[in-house]
């Protein structure tokens, strides 16, 4: 089976125009079928500012009303998306920007309220892949944002890690799927401090230690948990470290494996 | 050669949720290869006033300085083009979202400044239906909303009409195609007070002698010039009318030929 890649880049490289310009012209050289999924960064903030719209995070997770719903698909699938499409197209990579809706993607349910009412945020049930795969099949890269929908036409906000691991457990039955997650660090921590005490090699076993000791960032621990969740959904091969891994593993990154 | 339906549906419809709604359904009932291209309406205006840009229109177009793409952005490819890319899956029609950006499909150039300077508005210069054809043939329907790309990076605001008959021009080397285009009245009117005065042929011949008698509306020229382009060069058919006109003709609608 062919090599699919799907690379997640995070918000803090797509605040930074110069590192997120850097990380797409890496990006354009990718060798193969690949997909990028993009977080959101800071910017959807800023915007409900000037609109005056509250914003209103819980543990870091954003509680997605109608207006912020809108704020979200207008600056993540909007601003941002076309953006990256547009320079991706400027470095001779053919993209194609991607919410779940678009070719009915990525299905999700609206999470049930329970303690707490996060609004219009989905939980992914499916993935399609038909679209995309008739896409690689063209040289074409998908471009996902963190909008799914629900089928019955409403889209939800969904948490970017999520749609990474989900379209690559779903790309597996086609692909040998490598799933590279970038942020600003070398890869996951062994002391949060330290941004030199990157872990090489992590099994399951390993990690389920190096958890009980709280040792990793709250951030980091739902990011891993997609992880080993991917791996144990046929995914092949999991990293986590800084953009320039994406062309060059003459450095320090993070290996996931079971 | 199979026929294509490129259908371009005008602000004003997307501004009525009710109207919308709709005409969205009618189109999903659209049978055989079909695109959507949609106008921006008066959200992008609304949303400018909310975030203090001012807005600055000569003889109804808009001047897109770099804040103002912004927000077109938003609101175009953004909340208008994935709101309707929800709507029609959830009526069973599978839309991706496209900008001209989206797999390199509409190629512009920035506008010459010459008495005026209109920013980033782009006067469109090459269509690749690649990314098009390769959906088609995959049953999925693209929904294009009024924004291109420069190929170096730079998105521009371009009208939809153009974008309509561009799509159509494009896709006539592959496809019968036939644009319909759907607005607010029933057709072309031979007297701009009276909406029952709709013609129902006109040749080009008939277009000169009516334009030399300033019997259209300021809007409905440019609109006009597109379409007589559109069928010079290689478009099967044109056609203006109300939305319903998607799915029955037993009304009044205009048909124009050269």
């Amino acid at each position: 089976m062919e090599t699919i890649k799907i690379i997640k880049v995070g918000g803090n490289i797509i605040d930074n125009d110069a590192a997120l310009e850097k990380f797409l012209s890496q990006f354009s050289t990718v060798k193969g079928p690949k997909i990028l999924v993009h977080g959101g960064g800071k910017l959807a903030t800023k915007l409900a500012k000037d609109m005056d719209v509250p914003v209103n995070m819980i543990d870091g997770r954003r509680i997605t009303d109608a207006d912020t719903l809108d704020i979200i698909t207008m600056v993540y699938a909007g601003k941002i998306n076309k953006n990256i499409v547009a320079k991706l197209q400027s470095n001779k990579c053919n993209a194609i920007g991607f919410t779940g809706a678009d070719g009915n993607t990525i299905v999700s349910v609206k999470r049930p309220v329970k303690k707490i009412d996060y609004g219009f945020v989905g939980d992914v049930k499916k993935v399609n892949t038909g679209a995309i795969t008739a896409l690689l099949d063209n040289n074409i890269t998908p471009v996902f944002c963190a909008i799914t929908h629900d089928e019955n036409g409403q889209l939800l906000n969904t948490n970017a890690d999520t749609i990474a691991s989900e379209l690559a457990i779903g790309l597996s039955k086609h692909y040998q799927t490598e799933l590279i997650y970038c942020f600003e660090k070398d890869g996951v921590l062994l002391s949060i401090d330290d941004d030199n005490s990157v872990i090489d090699y992590m099994d399951t076993g390993t990690y389920e230690t190096l958890k009980i000791n709280n040792t990793f960032a709250d951030g980091m621990l739902p990011k891993l948990e997609n992880c080993y969740h991917a791996l144990s959904e046929g995914v092949s091969k999991v990293i986590i470290g800084n953009p320039t891994v994406i062309s060059n593993r003459d450095q320090k990154f993070t290996t996931l494996f079971l």
